[in-house]
């Protein structure tokens, strides 16, 4: 079996544009951009819990860094350097090369720098870190939301739940709806975009990954404020559409996780150019509710009426 | 069962000091120093592979911390801000709040801000992620090292694998001596007053995490150089010079690893800013060789002669 050293340098080490020193010294050394502060985020993947045993290893470093990234675009920030921890139960070298290529096509096209990690062995864990810059002071926090504010989500929610519900046997997917909504989950794209040019224009945003209800509350908590949501708003596909009044699907749209959308709230003057930037990005932007004073989240249907709201949401450690 | 959020929150939210935004958004955001470099490292603890499932997690959250400290220490950077991700087996508060404080304890002595994190269920995994400063263009790196450089080591070499021997009852070590050793193993100081005091002074640095023979190699392998190390000029503990004779033992010394002392080179013409630097932290710093030109390492005995080199480290994916 190679040793850890030549696994790392073999599949991990690639040329690096932002970077003084990058993999294979005690640190990597970045020299951050003069007038911009860092904005550093972390998430691990353990098998079983966030991914199947016996995922595509390509996808599975595409999502990887997907979900970093992720929390990139939610403050606005442009990513610039990643680190990757590896635990692997074997060091399969097909494996590694698809998630090496997974990973790194993904990181090639927002030129994030791999610049550090770790390999070791244990059962399969993936622990990504990532470093961003933002403007000083114009970092998109949870924090910032205003009575008044619209709330918009980009894209379509739910898609992700509803492979995984599929890929579970909960529900069964037509097998053009079930190619439709795949990617979702196992390839999301990061609005990294779209975080850069809310920079100024949005007043708070969040990423979905825990679902709506979820990510929202967190965004009315840290900010002190209510919301109202008016569920037929809720930018679904077709195929999502087909289901809705089925329980699981509704949870799918509501608190299914794994949307890796943005949420984020701008004042009413601001809608113009939030459409502008819809449009200049391709990219459906949806107001989907309104930011109110008070506390809590209302659901409301076509006529207005609050729904009951059951599931709030995805946790790790509460669900299973 | 505590959620997820609710764990965070309890444990790992604690005030910051060099920190914009800590935890609890979709990102932290810090603010670099102007003038000065980024160091940014990772390490991977997993359990029966780093540490024994049943280690005290106050001794474990210190060394979690403190491996990636030793890092910053082999750059010559201060660290400043770490982040934290946990796979846990189940949500122990006991577990979780020993963890915390051998953690904060750590970070609090070196003013380190834990900035942000991840927690999920799994298989025991720990990652951390570190960042430090060091002045533009100071940092300590492998390459430095440069042919008539002395070869200096800080602190005792092996106790730590000595130790993790008598643990592992490969050799048995009196009460006394296994007392004086453990803390080696299981609370490393990471040696980072040193690695600030060696900028300027030292050409090349790193820590001793795989064992002194394979560490020292990595030093001359990105420098291009060779190296002459004395065996009788290590510095050792009264309790592993008891033991020298012994294969198991000279291989502790040599290639153990977990040692998270400092290896350096400095030009002989600053002997004696390494001595009084020595003095001032208290710090043994002990000469063990010299920087030739050349490739590869040898190991000479007190009368000169080439010892034989066996085990020359520690690999996680080439060991057991």
């Amino acid at each position: 079996m190679p040793s850890e050293f030549d696994l790392i340098r073999r599949f991990f080490t690639r040329p690096t544009r932002n970077t003084l020193l990058g993999v294979g010294d005690d640190a990597a050394l970045v020299r951050p951009t003069p007038g911009t502060e860092l904005a550093v985020s972390t998430d691990m993947l353990v098998a079983g819990k966030h991914f199947f045993p016996d995922v595509d290893p390509r996808q599975l470093g595409h999502k990887a860094l997907a979900v970093n990234l992720s929390d990139m675009a939610a403050m606005g920030a442009t990513p610039r350097w990643a680190t990757l921890s590896l635990a692997l139960p074997e060091a399969d070298e097909d494996w590694l090369k698809g998630f090496a290529e997974g990973f790194f096509d993904l990181a090639e096209r927002f030129s994030v720098d791999l610049i550090g990690g770790d390999t070791t062995r244990g059962p399969l864990n993936i622990c990504v870190q990532i470093m961003g810059e933002v403007s000083t002071g114009m970092a998109l926090r949870r924090s910032g939301a205003k009575p008044g504010d619209e709330i918009w989500v980009s894209g379509q929610l739910g898609d992700a739940a509803l492979a995984l519900a599929h890929l579970q046997r909960r529900i069964e997917l037509a097998p053009e709806a079930a190619a439709a909504c795949l990617p979702a989950l196992h390839t999301p794209m990061p609005r990294v975009a779209l975080g850069e040019a809310l920079v100024g224009v949005a007043h708070g945003a969040i990423d979905i990954s825990d679902g709506l209800l979820a990510d929202l509350s967190h965004i009315l908590e840290a900010s002190g404020v209510a919301a109202e949501v008016n569920f037929p708003a809720l930018p679904t596909s077709v195929f999502l559409q087909a289901h809705l009044h089925g329980e699981i699907v509704r949870g799918c749209l509501l608190a299914g996780g794994d949307d890796y959308e943005l949420c984020f709230t701008a004042p009413l003057s601001r809608h113009e150019e939030v459409v502008a930037i819809a449009r200049r990005l391709a990219l459906p932007l949806t107001a989907i509710g309104v930011i109110r004073e008070g506390s809590g989240l209302r659901l409301l249907d076509a006529a207005g009426t609050d729904m009951k709201i059951g599931a709030t949401g995805f946790d790790h450690f509460a669900s299973t």
